[in-house]
């Protein structure tokens, strides 16, 4: 299934698919147990320009559109939950800048995100804010022409590797954004170990701590951190996130109909047996329905249409449920086998357990997506 | 959410909707409960040349692309799933006649039904033969140049009104198809209520007894009945089954949002409560995806793709099930109004069940979408 | 499974069983249809003393324990919800009386209500009143020694025939109720047709205009309406919805393996295919499950244990939720059958929606058990 | 909820509770990444009886009864479910022996289990059988009088420690059980790691090639190996697995209040959340019918009713589903804190998802319980 891809885009779909194939699956589930990315693969996405495909061509990026940033996102998510979430948070930092940014910080930190030259990582969450981002507690104080930050930050994805961070704390006027180096002193980051999914992401801690940076690095106005900032980095990390579901759900049911098809029991195949059959049908029903989405989200995100935030979050609900799904029904097919390391099943549970929690809980989701719905199905009265 | 139409298509959704706004929706429930169809719409619609508006142009009939009778169905199925399901019967039966018909069937039969002057029937089901249609036993032979049939078909939808049957039966060769006219001697129909959905459906039981007609209504060769006739007509079907479907989403998401913003319960609008927001942000994505899946498989149909066989299957699965989601979750929301006669949601809840059932159980495609995904997601080195 | 009842219990069941079967349980669709339990049935069960069973024995009644009244409502429950829906609300009522009405409210009323000699119903929900009783608008006045009532009550079941009404107001105390016969000048019942479930069980909106009764038909102080009497009730009537659901349960079990057991498809019988398979083996598991939550309640109401409150509210919703899942999977077994007029399973449909929404609909259990929940499990630090 | 214990058996849980809550469940997040049990912790459980707790008194077991033995498995579930399952898998064998072994092995084996000197393991998987323990290939051949073993056991839980395994092979008669001790010439083990569950649970490979073991070594006649042995302790595995699901329930209910009492959320604690407590409530419902449904089980059991073994099926089926979905919703209320380290949630999910496979399959019990529903619930005409 295609849903109608320029001709552009299925061939880079292809590319990445081939990329991927070769370069990430058959080592994913290394990197899960070693809970690590080896520096080797983040240098070659970087030298294939992957991690600066989104970028607008004049600071050096591939100034890819929407769709084929998803498709990206879709095929590095089928091969390594960790990876893609690389490139989520990298573009959403980058994405942030581009959109909030200064004319200095663009033409700083762009061309270095678009090379892959630094690493770039999203330092929002704490110890007790997660969903709700403007529960921040981190501390931004003006001290002359620097900013002093004070803070702990948490599940920071790639914070091990990152060269760059977005933080967002909290000054008086309110929720604030700030570009924060990571030879910056004061700033210290810690791995968090054995996680259930994205367990190569390199997710650390960041600690900071009486940590100055200049003022230019302020991004956005201060206060302007979640609504703006936030905001627009987060509705990005949706996209690619929902994306990344959708190639767990390729991966799932590759994985499913693999297995069904050479495995024996009772007697015959189990893709004979009407159990395993359903779950594979359900697999690939959503699996169709989460592409389509996150193309319409992507289709949307290109047009400017203001319908892409409600598409995207639709998109990423969807997506991000359909893999806990499908997940769940691989590693049943696969039985005890699914338990074991001996497929990638394992993994895929416990990386879509992840994503039906970041860039917007499903709860976050149950409750939002109505007000869309609000809008558009109002009776016409209302309207 | 347009779903990226074209001008055409979205002024003619734009027009459908108009219609079963005005001559439609305001009826529905009053049909429902009096249980039939009146004679003026079913004329309305085909003076409106909404009942031939698939059939070929040079027939006389609209000759609109899948994804405008998608839409239509849509609209229909948002109003009232009997008369939807009028349109679905009438244009598989036309769809078969078109596929497979002789060029006399072609040239007395199209244009009829294109005007909506005779209305067209599906005369498959029978008592003991349902999901399975080669399990036919209708018996049809050979007598002189004519055909003589003898059974029972059942759950004929609008065959209280219809001019003309499709009728399935079984010679020597296997699966046969015949046009059999309502006037035919030996044919005889009887109503069939207290349906649980598509009240106003007309749905009889015709019964053939001694029933002949010429040689010439023999649709495609005997034997090819199922495999040929009913395969293309089910498909039709269940296309706009599937769009009807999406109707119901809509129709639900309507009702809900509407109720949910005028009911106030333990001291605020229902539409604050998380519960309610989460069923209707539910239903909000599943009719978001429903209706991507239809469009997709009407553009692969209008692209003559071979894949749109599984698109629309994947379409139809996934929306029924989502309207029987969507349906029983209105319900709730409206509490015990939604269990009397005063809304119109206990109707879409009959409505939806019936859509799990017809033109492919849900368990059908449960067993059967699998093998599109065998093909589909089959190991590299088996395909 | 009997669940270790005692001796008496069982046999108890037993004819409770052999009377719904030989009673009610051929009649119920018929009765479904003509929407109207006839007279001749509710005073046949009030003859065989199973309208009075629960009420003390020195007013008349059977003095039943909890288990055998449930057991009752099962049996009931599986024959006809509507018949098993007139148990609910007489015994709510009856109960009422006996937990907070005077001596001479008791001394009067219960004799009859346990004869059957009178039909008690339970005039509480409102146009604009549903789970959330306290909202109820109907107004109770005090006019000399007299109470004088205005309002309008919606969603009374057996308001067409009950003798006796229990209706709930608002004076200044807050909410009250208030014991009002029918041929109080004032009142007016109106029926309500048309429902989606429970269609026999003869509801009717109950009108109350300058209805005056006399002071002595206060039920418990003003201001407890509430908290003391409709709480009390609505606890009894959770159990025996609870227990009716049961009865759906199994009724649906009945009807499903029955029919997987007779209709072939596709070649062999549909009992072999693993896909209703599942649908049984659901169901089955989830009969037996809800039958020993009901049982625990009942035996937790016997021993006078506070438990029984959450223990009755689990067993409501637990049991109304599987009900529904039940018919709809009886239903889809059935195929188009299932959808027609010759089978009951459509009817359980109905019913078993409706009990989703009665007594407590399924978002208010979810809501609710968690407060049982943080009080069973808190952490040994806070309890 | 006592669900009405005898005062001995409510007596017992409270010990077994204090046992593992002082014993072992602070422990267990750290066996579960260390992935291993440590001796000292199986030493304990032997010196207090536990690992012999239903062995007969005659060898100097506790001589318990079944509603016991699921009560120490649902408290050792509760704490960590690699503990639990050393309790099943040793009680299995024990169970095999007591049931069908000669007086020699019962003197021999049942005091050393009972003492918990030695332990036993089940090694009846292969790499290619699985739910299917009648497609085993391990060949068992007569060699004299001794019976020689080749073959290549999987998934042998504590088969790192175990001194004693039930080997299930193939003769020329059938399935066929024989006893094989650790230091047995052939036998060799080999650890499974980086399992999803019960990680600490000294999971191994068992390799037997050119294994001789004496004539006096087989359990029953050869043929009845999975009718009769296998059969016998699989039931009895089913049952300790079902309760060891309810203390998974338990523990994940205890989880989620704990941290829904103490987490802020957009302004307010997460418990006040609707979602939230929807899930709770769910938890809650879904706790206490297990609970039950195992009881029922034990209690058949008990009195030696042959409605056992439905009960048992029953119960394991529906508590491990159950706890399937309360661990990801205890994962789901925890945020990112339940993906990662320093909550046991991560641990449920993976222990519950072990659950729904062994022991049983979902589907397997899907297609099965059927079976007792079609003879529990055959019309009357046909019983």
């Amino acid at each position: 299934m295609t849903g109608a891809l320029t001709a552009e885009q299925t061939q880079a779909q292809k590319e990445f698919r081939a990329f991927a194939d070769h370069h990430i699956a058959p080592h994913a589930d290394t990197w899960h147990r070693e809970q690590r990315t080896p520096p080797e693969i983040v240098r070659l996405l970087a030298d294939e320009g992957l991690l600066g495909l989104p970028i607008a061509r004049q600071y050096g990026g591939g100034g890819c559109d929407a769709v084929t940033l998803g498709l990206l996102a879709g095929e590095l998510g089928r091969a390594c939950s960790s990876v893609r979430s690389l490139l989520t948070v990298h573009t959403m930092v980058a994405h942030a800048i581009e959109r909030w940014g200064s004319r200095a910080q663009k033409e700083t930190w762009l061309p270095r995100l678009a090379r892959g030259e630094t690493i770039a990582a999203f330092a929002v969450s704490e110890p007790d804010a997660g969903s709700d981002a403007s529960g921040v507690t981190t501390r931004i104080t003006r001290d002359g022409d620097d900013w002093r930050i004070d803070g702990h930050k948490r599940w920071t994805t790639y914070g091990r590797t990152a060269g760059l961070f977005l933080v967002l704390g909290r000054t008086a006027q309110g929720p604030t954004a700030l570009l924060v180096e990571r030879d910056t002193p004061g700033l210290r980051t810690e791995p968090i170990d054995d996680l259930i999914g994205i367990r190569a992401s390199m997710t650390a801690d960041v600690h900071l701590e009486d940590c100055r940076v200049p003022g230019g690095n302020l991004l956005a106005r201060p206060g302007l951190g979640v609504s703006h900032v936030v905001g627009a980095a987060l509705d990005l990390g949706r996209y690619t996130v929902g994306w990344g579901c959708v190639g767990i759900l390729d991966a799932c049911l590759e994985a499913a109909v693999d297995y069904a098809g050479r495995r024996r029991q009772f007697g015959s195949l189990i893709k004979e047996h009407q159990l395993v059959r359903r779950m594979i049908s359900d697999m690939y029903t959503d699996a169709r329905a989460a592409r389509l989405l996150c193309l319409e989200a992507g289709r949307l995100r290109d047009a400017r249409d203001p319908g892409a935030l409600a598409a995207t979050s639709t998109a990423k609900y969807f997506a991000a449920t359909a893999a806990g799904r499908a997940a769940a029904n691989a590693v049943q097919i696969h039985g005890a086998n699914g338990c074991g390391p001996d497929y990638p099943v394992q993994r895929y549970l416990g990386d879509s357990r992840v994503m039906e929690i970041i860039e917007g809980s499903a709860q976050l989701h149950q409750v939002g997506l109505a007000e869309y719905a609000f809008q558009d199905h109002a009776p016409r009265s209302h309207r």
